[in-house]
């Protein structure tokens, strides 16, 4: 074998035959195979619906029994707005399973679209590998969620993956997911009228006061039940600095006053991956407020937020895997700059 | 009488009876009023048809000889991103105007919507006038612009401004902002089917070199003919930064490689100053570029650009007049800093 290990990147939403076919090329050049699950711990959602520990169970039944020791996975979580976080976990990990040593060969297709990230490791070999044109995870996706009895979901999966997922759909989160689906379908076709596909923005709030962050619990889709920051839509007539205030207060009752809310901003920033919310393209202008210490001020829920409370720091980063699209990921970036 | 000088502050876009009122009430109370006629310098559009000598020329129509003499006019610029830069400009003109020692009274309505402003001068006093519910300059502009035979645009308006508004019907000018006109409604009425209002989210560059903004003609509408920043509506899979640069090569063939261009961006911005385009709620992400000083790199129209090219700073000055929705404002605000 020419590779000590090779390395596989992917989402695996879910995992199917075009997917198997590149585990089977890969053990040819290979002795291991790590396979890299991306979005770890990102909350679930109908583009993301698997755990990293779902996906691992999922693809192991997919596997041949020969196969299984050659085979290891390494949870890999998304950062969407700095490749080099992204890079530095990936290869921490990877060395951390493979050594020092080991000669390694990248897997993977360059035409795909989204594959611009295989340029990122030019210390590894790369290997291309073919793939199957006619297998998309979203098409599989829509199917599934769809709801739809006669909905093939399950052609193009290997046996074990097509049992897990019909087994899923007992489960309550299934339903979770498919009421989700739902909705951002319906809110979609709304906006097909429109001349040009839509562009929407909105604002956010991080509020943070001796160690603790405001956030609230969403009270309706999409992400119903998920933490988020207080935020929402802008209005017409208003600023983003206006919006994101009135979100602020409507959703969380905060009862600090305006020019002082407006006096602790301390950085504001634009938010903008271009997948950041399944409702379409948003770009969310997020704001962060650093209030002086002392006792925490006291807030309630209110309008789109079931309710609103100051998480500590320690509870944010165990509850990283609740949170709202990117919102952790927006969390982040400020706690680690203050 | 109890005050020297009454200062009257408005758009006038037309002059109409309302405002004919105002002005009798505040020669009641002061020997001399001074009329500020907003916008002053912004290119025209619908909402801005006339430069602030055609309305001096309109308003005087529409004033008794006997009022000519304690009448004055002071023309004053927007400054959509600052307050205070507003509040030099006027302080400083009324205070050449009417001298230290004049007793200054400010009229106007307070409980218009657009008022907030009247707050902004606490040392001077205020007589709240009362307003014609009926009448508003939209509306007669609506009329006006609507180009139908039956439009009764002149009901409201004084016999001067009437005639003066007939007059200008045969202009070139007029045409123009008709066309204006109808693209605006036309792409409004676009729009009418979506869910909620839109907002749109462009990018801008300002692109500076040796004292030199880099500008195009627009070649389509709205605002065809007027200079303007390279930039445009952003696409849905493009970040604010992708988009930017897209348009900036797109609109002006701008030879600098990528890299360069990125690394030599100084600051971002933006403005979102709800009532900045005539189209909608646009909200513009603008990007100051610092190339180094040398022979200014060559550029070329192309695109929605009829031609583009280095502006200097000077010549920038003397057509703040023909730029583009609030383009002359954004690249001052960067230009300030640099
Ligand atoms: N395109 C739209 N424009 C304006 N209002 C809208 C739109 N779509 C929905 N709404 C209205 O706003 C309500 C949603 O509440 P908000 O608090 O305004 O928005 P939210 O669902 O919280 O979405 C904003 C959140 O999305 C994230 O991408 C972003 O970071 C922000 O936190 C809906 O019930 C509806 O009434
Ligand atoms: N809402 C929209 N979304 C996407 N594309 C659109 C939209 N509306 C129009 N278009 C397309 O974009 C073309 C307009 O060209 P652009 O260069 O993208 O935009 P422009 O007209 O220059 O408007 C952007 C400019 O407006 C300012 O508010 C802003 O500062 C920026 O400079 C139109 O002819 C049309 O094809």
């Amino acid at each position: 074998m020419k590779y000590d290990v090779a390395v596989y990147i992917g989402r695996f939403q879910p995992f199917h035959n075009g997917h198997l076919s590149v585990v089977q090329r890969s053990l040819e050049v290979a002795q291991h195979l790590l396979i890299l699950t991306g979005s770890h711990l990102a909350s679930p959602d109908t583009r993301n619906p698997w755990s990293s520990e779902e996906r691992e169970e999922m693809i192991r039944a997919a596997l041949p029994a020969n196969w299984q020791k050659r085979v290891s996975f390494i949870p890999i979580r998304d950062h969407l707005y700095s490749d080099n976080l992204w890079l530095t976990e990936i290869q921490q990990k990877v060395l951390e399973e493979a050594g020092e040593e080991a000669r390694i060969v990248l897997v993977g297709h360059r035409k795909d679209r989204s594959s611009y990230y295989l340029d990122l490791f030019p210390q590894w070999d790369f290997l291309e590998v073919p793939r199957l044109e006619a297998v998309h995870s979203t098409a599989i996706r829509d199917a599934y969620f769809s709801g739809s009895e006669e909905s093939n979901y399950a052609a193009a999966l290997p046996a074990g993956v097509a049992d897990y997922l019909t087994a899923y759909q007992q489960t309550g989160r299934y339903q979770w997911l498919r009421d989700e689906a739902d909705y951002i379908k319906g809110y979609r076709q709304a906006w097909a009228v429109a001349p040009y596909a839509p562009t929407f923005v909105t604002t956010d709030a991080i509020v943070i006061q001796s160690g603790h962050v405001l956030v609230v619990r969403r009270k309706a889709r999409p992400g119903k039940g998920l933490i988020a920051l207080p935020g929402g839509y802008i209005q017409q007539d208003e600023t983003v600095l206006e919006g994101m205030l009135r979100e602020l207060r409507e959703e969380t009752g905060l009862k600090v006053p305006k020019p002082v809310l407006q006096g602790s901003i301390v950085e504001n920033r634009v938010f903008d991956a271009p997948q950041r919310s399944q409702r379409g393209r948003i770009i969310t202008h997020a704001f962060c407020i650093h209030l002086k210490p002392g006792p925490l001020p006291s807030v309630r829920g209110g309008d789109d937020a079931e309710k609103a409370w100051w998480m500590s720091l320690a509870d944010l980063y165990a509850h990283e895997d609740q949170f709202f699209e990117d919102h952790f990921q927006i969390i982040q970036h400020f706690v680690s700059r203050t």
